[in-house]
């Protein structure tokens, strides 16, 4: 059984019940019922991803996975592919939008290299490398079926990680004192990396056991999705078209700033990826290795081994959804650990949060990727877990109810 | 000259210059020019009503104004009216939907009493009574003018004191430091009363400079407005429906769950109001005093104090947006402050943001009123000017621009 295997076997269905004996609570405070919205919706959503009706507060961690794509010879994108290193670089050294996002939410970053062309030599960017980016999808696979599963399951121990219930003190620490960092876990070209770990050669490593949910009532985390990657959006657009069997032109958008000619090229390519590849939809390993990215399939990866532990993941844009599309195809359990943070104008975007059934909590034409929405909805998530745990009931507070 | 009128003279126009300033600065950060969207521009309008193209960090404070309210004898509402007194109590111990989100968003919590019907006796409640309630205006005026004028004057005086330089070290201090508690300061009757201040029989005192704006690069304040009274969206619903010159039917909602039929009387009871008063949709104050509330009237000061101090206003929810409205009836030039935290399920409260031109940063359906909408809008403003303080240009970050 691979370590993939071992985690889509673990990612538990939701408790409903936990769900509704949140929703009894919040019906008990002093206030009209249900009359917090959609916060209240939320509370409960974290009740049964945790599988508690009184959830406790979540540790926040924004993980922002970085790759570049070989699609971007075919013009796809207005920046140079060295901009994805360098914003590694501004990621690390806290002066990036995400940065300052995250420190705003109180969280912590974490920034995993998963194949950038040229490597970042920074101590605070993790080495998860499988592949100096991809190959250029629009004339062969972007990568193989083995270096997919490989991110994936990099983004498997990302999860485990991150989930983990190591010490948050300090409210942003981006090199904190974790031990994330194993310069030397991809070593083994053609088998599972257990990406934490020396690996044994021709083992398949399960130095955690995922199998078992954790203990679901005590600290946990809240992961929060990032993404960096020149022409990210166009294999983003690739694998969504192809998942969800749509015309390239119904889920292409400019990115974070194509012009016209830029974004004919875009749908040009990413038909041309669908062609040249053609990737079985229901097959979604395969989906991904054809026409996705690195960061993707481990971002992928993430959002399962949160789903296994019972860890909310709050989705950010257009890059972040494909990938937990990818995770939903692979097991369909996992769609019930996913918070949607904000609606991009990728229309794309919205095809797969309709697929998923997710509706996002903000909607505030963001289209920086990073984490920037997902870091951004991280306080309404803590505030509803807040109502649920410190608002008084009617009865405490001595108000008069209305029966209603 | 009144101290209304002085305030009415004092706020000034929002600054162009400012909002242009900060805009380059956010175009020269390492990302995409506008990706950040509407973050962008909530960053850019602060600096408009700050004055400064590089607003420095504000202090949050969320203020709630509560009274009572006559209108509630017509069965408009599904609580009865002593509740409003008992959900002041629970502000000030810390445990209502309020206490815990403004706790949430590091903001200082100020709890006005402008006439709720029994006088709640908790220190932390700032008394700013006016009168023990209104009247019921489907049969009579609510208030007379001159009631009306001193309660917009009480919310002079709580802007002024919120939006002062005074320390804001702790998170969460409702009871703070600061002196804003004059018991006896309600009590020159025909009289327009500074409402912090001992009061001189007979005379307009001032006793705090309102013309000059203040040092506007210095700290300040962003005020969030928040309230509390049984049947105070009836009462919104009657200054919205006259001011805007809309038939009640229009702008009534069921508040916080009203059923068909206390919806039915809703409509009757606004309607009446304005047969009976038949208030000129061109004289705000006269609007106020027909059919108004204790509470809108103060937070229409609070406005009114807020614009002329280049603080920023949060508005909440249905009741604080007509406050907001009837603000920029007496002065068009306060609605260059206002930034609209939520949308609310209330007809009316769109049909008054439209009418300010203003587009809600938060949709989440909620309709408990206090403040809880604008308290959870916070984050994003402090994270708006997060983004404009501490990110880094293309420049400084080594990242290459597109040039788009």
């Amino acid at each position: 059984m691979t370590e993939l295997e071992r985690a889509l076997a673990a990612v538990p269905e939701v408790d409903a019940a936990a769900a509704a004996s949140a929703r009894a609570a919040l019906d008990a405070k002093a206030k009209p019922r249900g009359s917090l919205g959609r916060l209240e919706d939320l509370a409960c959503r974290v009740a049964a991803i945790r599988g508690s009706g009184r959830p406790e507060r979540l540790s926040p961690v924004v993980v922002v996975c970085a790759a570049d794509h070989g699609i971007a010879d075919e013009g796809v994108s207005a920046y140079p592919q060295e901009v994805t290193g360098q914003m590694l670089g501004a990621f690390a050294a806290g002066d990036a939008a995400i940065s300052v996002l995250a420190r705003q939410a109180g969280a912590r970053l974490v920034v995993a290299d998963l194949g950038v062309r040229e490597p970042v030599d920074h101590p605070a960017v993790l080495d998860r490398r499988i592949r100096a980016g991809t190959a250029n999808a629009a004339r062969g696979p972007a990568m193989t079926r083995a270096e997919a599963e490989r991110a994936i399951t990099a983004g498997l121990g990302l999860a485990h990680d991150l989930a983990g219930p190591y010490d948050l003190a300090g409210p942003y620490d981006l090199a904190g004192p974790y031990d994330l960092v194993a310069p030397h876990d991809v070593v083994a070209p053609h088998d599972v990396v257990a990406p934490h770990d020396v690996v044994a050669p021709h083992d398949v490593v399960a130095p955690h056991d995922l199998v078992a949910p954790r203990d679901v009532v005590g600290p946990g985390a809240i992961v929060a999705l990032g993404e960096m990657g020149i022409a990210n959006t166009t294999a983003a657009s690739a694998v969504a078209a192809s998942l969800l069997e749509l015309d390239p032109a119904a889920v292409c958008g400019r990115g974070t700033g194509v012009d016209d000619a830029g974004l004919e090229r875009k749908v040009a390519a990413v038909r041309r990826a669908l062609v040249v590849n053609d990737p079985d939809p229901r097959d979604p390993l395969g989906v991904l290795a054809a026409v996705g990215g690195l960061e993707i399939a481990a971002l992928a990866g993430v959002v399962l081994g949160c789903a296994a532990q019972r860890t909310p993941v709050l989705v950010d844009g257009f890059i972040t959804a494909a990938a937990a599309l990818v995770a939903t195809r692979l097991q369909p359990r996992a769609a019930g650990a996913l918070i949607a943070a904000h609606r991009s104008p990728e229309p794309g975007h919205t095809a797969i949060l309709d697929a998923l059934g997710l509706e996002p909590l903000l909607d505030l034409g963001l289209r920086l990727g990073e984490g920037s929405g997902a870091a951004l909805a991280l306080p309404l998530v803590s505030a509803s877990l807040a109502i649920l745990s410190e608002m008084a009931t009617f009865d405490a507070a001595g108000v008069s109810d209305s029966g209603a």
